[in-house]
Formats: structure tokens, C-alpha cells, sequence
């Protein structure tokens, strides 16, 4: 109603700006911006600072293209890390979640994405050109494609498999199958068809 | 794990600090984060700015103690709204909430939160003050007192009552009952006894 008059209003402008983010609606971002308002000063201009720098301060690093600091990230640089071994992710967060299961100890590669024709993304979209580079560099015995076990993630593995393998390295997927801990009851049909068709020995 | 060496990486300490916002757990705040790394840069310093002068460009309505860029808010400011009537509520999304249901025209009173002695608030942390001195001026003939129905809001509305009253002012509260649209048998057992108690004839 009194929308147009709002919109001089600081507090109206600052809670469209949030609301524009992912997943935050008109009243969360309201609520955010209200407690913007109420929170430490100190705070609230760290926090500003942050969003404002951050285009300036990130960029892709220019051996596994993960979003970093420096020329080249910390785990590329990292010389204890095996690298022998590449990990084929689809975004950063799924870097983060292979960390924190802490097993992993070789390096990463970020596509940014994952072939999606109906959204226009081809293999050219892709930081494919940098992992074929990195893979002629001969240093690589495996590829772990570790892309999401969906029809786009499962179809960019399956393209990655046949340009890798003629490259002479070796081209893995990571498992499908019930969730650890969890109840072959709730699975969904899907998950159980992949979990009996891999089934393996014991 | 690598959590101490992450604490220079930008982009994690830009989502460490969207995580102190209420509601936004760590896995939220880095989604916030990466949308934010790769939203436009027009928008993402927009963002910025909003959020870093949110403070200075904000203050308290000198009538009303809501939220405004101004001395006093464009609705206290408006000769059309209806000075005999304040609607005294505890925080300004609630006046928001108000307007959208557009039947409301006279003027507000923002408490900035609600009597409760176990979290350290009493009337003195409330803008009661200037409540009582608007009253006082003699203009206001009726003050709906608009806090949520729960056990705070109900208190402070009685606690508003015995205070007002003897200001010669009618106090009012809002109604409480069965949601609009909503089912009889979903309503909890609280509110169907209000809605009973407070029956009115046809």
C-alpha cells in the first residue's frame, strides 16, 4: 500500500536489498534487517566490509579453479596433500563437505557447475578445459568424479569418463546407496534400485 | 579441521559473519555467501552500503519510537491518519503486519519489546514513557493495545490498562480466537478456550 513512500526508508531498501538473496523471503529479510539494526555497530560494519570486499578479494584458483584468496589455494599448495589423486567436484560447498568428512587427502577440481543443456550449460560453461590440462600435465593416476548422483551430476560424470580414460588415467565415481544410519524403509525407489544394483561382496 | 588456516580465506569469514544473524545456521550462511560471490557486483555493493549505514541513517520516530530516517515518520507526520487513535504495539515488523491488513488509520506507539521480568525487561526498557506523555497531550481518545497474545503480551497489555486509564483514555485490546480460514479441530486447546470466552452474539 504505502510501498512507494517506503522505499526512501532505510530500513525498507536495506530488507529488499536482503531479500534478493537465496532463500530469504520478504519477512526473514525484514527480520534481518531489523536486527542489523539492533546489533553491535562493530559488527554490522565487519559485516558490511566482508560483502563489500569480497569480488576483490576472491578469485578462482588458477590450478584446481576453487574460489581463493591467492593465486593458487592453500590445499594446492599444500605439499603433504597426494597429487596423484583428483577429486571432481561441481562447487566449492562440496569441497567443504569432502573436508569436513576428512578422508580425502589428495587434490580438488571445481567445475562450477554441471552439464545442464536445458539451462544452457555445455562442457564450454565448465572448468573442463583446466582439468584436461592438469591431467595431460601426467602427474594424475585417478580421477574421482564426486558430482551429485542426479541425472545432471551422473551425465557430466559419464562425459568427464570418456575424456578422461583415453588420457590413460584412471576415472572413478563416488557410491551410491542408502545413507549410513539410515532406514532401508524411508529410502526412496531410486536409491534403493542403485543400492542393490552395486551391492558387493562381503 | 583446516577451520584455524580457513580464518584468512575471505569468503570464510564473510559467512562466518552472516552465521551470527538469527536463523542463519553455518550451511545457510555459506550458501549466502557463495550466491553473494557470484551475484552482481552492482548489487552485492548496494548490499554493502545498505547495510553499512544502516545505523547512521536510522532512528526512533520522536512520536511514535518507530523506526524512520526522519525526526519524526512519515505516518506521524500524515494529517490524514487519525490522531485519536494509537495502536500501541511491541515491535515495528508488527506495524507492518498492520498496515498490509489496511483497516487501521490512526497512529502507532512502538514499545520496542515486552514486559518480561525473567529476560530482565521491565516498563522502564520499554518506551512507555513517551506513551504516557503522548496521552497526556490529550488528543488520543483510545489506545488499542496490540501486543501478541502470549503471556508477555498479555501482561504488558494489562499493565498498559491500569496505567492509561486513569489518563481517561479508553483502552482497548485486540481480539484473539480462532484464525480466519483456519480449522476448528487443528486449533490448540488455548486459543479455542479464549474463542469460547470471548463468544459475542449474533
Amino acid at each position: 500500500m504505502n510501498r512507494a513512500s517506503d522505499v526512501r526508508n532505510p530500513l525498507q531498501r536495506l530488507s529488499a536489498l536482503l531479500a534478493r538473496l537465496p532463500g530469504i523471503g520478504e519477512k526473514t529479510a525484514m527480520r534481518l534487517g531489523l536486527s542489523l539494526v539492533r546489533a553491535d555497530p562493530e559488527y554490522v560494519q565487519a559485516l558490511a566490509e566482508a560483502i563489500g570486499s569480497i569480488h576483490a578479494q576472491l578469485r578462482f584458483c588458477s590450478v584446481c579453479c576453487d574460489l581463493c584468496a591467492d593465486e593458487v589455494c592453500e590445499r594446492c599448495r599444500d605439499p603433504k596433500r597426494d597429487r596423484s589423486t583428483i577429486c571432481v567436484i561441481s562447487q566449492p560447498q562440496d569441497r567443504m563437505a569432502i573436508d569436513r568428512a576428512g578422508v580425502f587427502h589428495g587434490l580438488y577440481h571445481v567445475l562450477h557447475g554441471v552439464l545442464d543443456p536445458l539451462s544452457g550449460i555445455g562442457p564450454a560453461e565448465l572448468r573442463i578445459e583446466e582439468l584436461l590440462r592438469r591431467i595431460a600435465a601426467g602427474e594424475v593416476h585417478e580421477a574421482i568424479v564426486a558430482t551429485s548422483p542426479n541425472v545432471e551430476g551422473d551425465a557430466t560424470a559419464l562425459y568427464l569418463a570418456k575424456l578422461l580414460r583415453p588420457l590413460g588415467v584412471r576415472v572413478t565415481r563416488i557410491a551410491s546407496g542408502l545413507a549410513v544410519g539410515g532406514e532401508l524403509e524411508y529410502a526412496d525407489m531410486n536409491t534403493l534400485q542403485r543400492a542393490l544394483a552395486d551391492r558387493r561382496a562381503l
